[in-house]
């Protein structure tokens, strides 16, 4: 089936919703397993209906792993839901460590109250998400709290993935003139939530860039032996990643603010909102260390990519000072850029 | 360390409590990490601080993925805590699939205004029960939500481990004539819970059986070649469980009730409580399917481990009606145990 024939099903006209019982292990969980998840995301290890899964694995390399929990509000909003956005953020964890994402595992906190027809929506876009990703869901669970215990539905998904032989990945590869490279436009999606909480509206449309970036990632371990790291930054934007990477490296990421994208609404909605771009969610975006021998076919490679177009170079790594990252402003003037502090925008992701 | 040496020290007055900047992805979130969770259950893996974790894997058999939303109340009980909980919950889950638990991945899901020093020891809970199993915690997330979002904490384990090669278990492996083992007493988990819930106290007090199995069922799988199926009878009690591998099986699974050890005291509170301790919650009990020719040494090798003194087998398997539990009673008769329906007692695990 192509993802373009995947079709939900799911009927608008359904007003049944979650009770204690969907949580009890018994019949009715039983039925929203077979009815509901099955339906849109079913793999031969989930019907083989065990205590866990078993997964075949291949003879060589090693294995990834990472968890997240989703709980972000609004549950929909433009460019996705917590459903794709819950398969993405593992997808995206695996692929940036150098992994193939193979498998997921997906576990459901329901809310008392919550519709059944809103769980079926967010199911499918589970099922199609990780379709476009060659992931299976392999193992799941549900769990139902009280109304006023939860809010709606949280998600935590855990894939696990295989990492080519070799391959050696992380800050202590990172060196003095490596090339920092930043996929596309930072705060889409951060501003995309922001707008819709607020109620603001911005024209057109502010849109999360909720994407996988497994493709790409894969593009750039397969073609550039020069390749560093990779970093997709989430919470805490890339203001966030960029001072764990300067601080892990122990050396100075040096980033020219004028090369980094921003969209202009993203822009206009962070000046009115009073918000550094740099500090906003991302859930599509990709930050890679490189070489400098490498820097023009990384570049080339992710802007040959569909969710690349946009890539540039925004700056170097250097030894000026350790373990910090800084700014050079269009004034020329330098500007220290600090790890973010407090909570700007709780529940991004 | 040993476990006996396992020091938590949770500074009993720190009034601090988690604010929503603790899920922001920033300074307050690496603090957190560092200082509790780090502290209680550090790994190699943890300590790279990447995206995902990677891991060595031998290069035979499988990969078993198990994962686990916890929301029990109270958070702490009799016998446990949320923290150790979760990780027997998913160590025991890979256990009774003929895994060895290898890795565990551990979300938190923190409402705001909860207790740091809580935090604290469920924490070295979780570290001291990972040790005990012998499993590494290589992976994690914490998100925040508002006061009235959540409940305290609740917690997402997810687990891998290996397969050895050749081991096939599953409900396609029972015959009818098989043998029907039980590891131990049943309801002790759930009662404990519903007595701390209630307020109604029972003398000696009612304790849950919270605890890892992985042993128990390493033992059967090494020496018991007979070995058809392995469970762990949690949410919805041995009705749950015998009902679900009747149905996968398609054959009539007939108990003799009289063989089903209940404690005295937790009989006592069921029938205070109008409750049938066949759909009470366990969570350090087996259930085994064994070929009839390994009955006796099966039973030996449960009777021979910690918390198995009062295994015993509690019937067979027949082919007298498809996909049944039938219970024998004292009196000579039959009833159906049906799949347990509705939902008695809500956030058992």
């Amino acid at each position: 089936m192509s993802l373009q024939d995947w079709s939900c099903g799911v009927p608008k006209s359904n007003s049944e919703t979650i009770t204690l019982s969907h949580g009890s292990g018994g019949r009715l969980s039983a039925k929203l397993i077979e009815e509901v998840f099955f339906k849109h995301y079913l793999s031969p290890e989930l019907s083989a209906r065990n205590d866990s899964a078993v997964l075949d694995w291949s003879s060589d390399g090693r294995v990834a792993m990472s968890t997240d929990a989703f709980v972000i509000q609004p549950l929909e909003f433009p460019g996705g839901d917590i459903g794709s956005l819950s398969v993405y953020g593992t997808v995206n964890d695996l692929a940036v460590q150098g992994a193939k994402p193979i498998a997921l595992s997906i576990a459901w906190i329901l809310e008392e109250g919550f519709p059944l027809s809103q769980l079926s929506q967010l199911a499918c876009s589970i099922g199609k998400a990780a379709a476009e990703c060659s992931v299976r869901i392999v193992a799941g669970d549900t769990k139902v709290v009280e109304r006023g215990r939860g809010h709606g539905c949280y998600i935590t998904t855990t894939g696990i993935g295989k990492v080519p032989k070799g391959l050696d990945l992380g800050p202590s590869q990172i060196k003095a003139g490596d090339c920092i490279l930043l996929s596309g436009s930072i705060g889409d999606h951060g501003m995309a939530i922001m707008s819709q909480r607020t109620g603001l509206v911005f024209e057109p449309i502010l849109k999360s860039d909720c994407s996988p970036l497994h493709t790409m990632a894969k593009d750039l371990i397969e073609n550039i032996p020069g390749l560093r790291v990779m970093r997709d930054p989430t919470r805490g934007g890339i203001a966030a990643t960029l001072n764990e990477l300067a601080s892990s490296s122990r050396l100075c990421f040096q980033i020219d603010e004028a090369r980094v994208p921003v969209r202009a609404q993203v822009k206009s909605a962070c000046e009115l909102l009073g918000l550094d771009p740099w500090i906003v969610a991302n859930e599509g975006k990709l930050i890679a260390i490189v070489a400098p021998e490498s820097l023009q076919a990384a570049l080339q490679i992710l802007r040959n990519h569909p969710l690349g177009s946009q890539a540039c170079c925004i700056g170097q790594v250097t030894q000026e000072y350790r373990s910090r990252v800084i700014a050079r402003t269009a004034y020329g003037t330098q500007r220290i850029v600090p790890m973010p502090e407090g909570e700007l925008l709780p529940r991004i992701c």
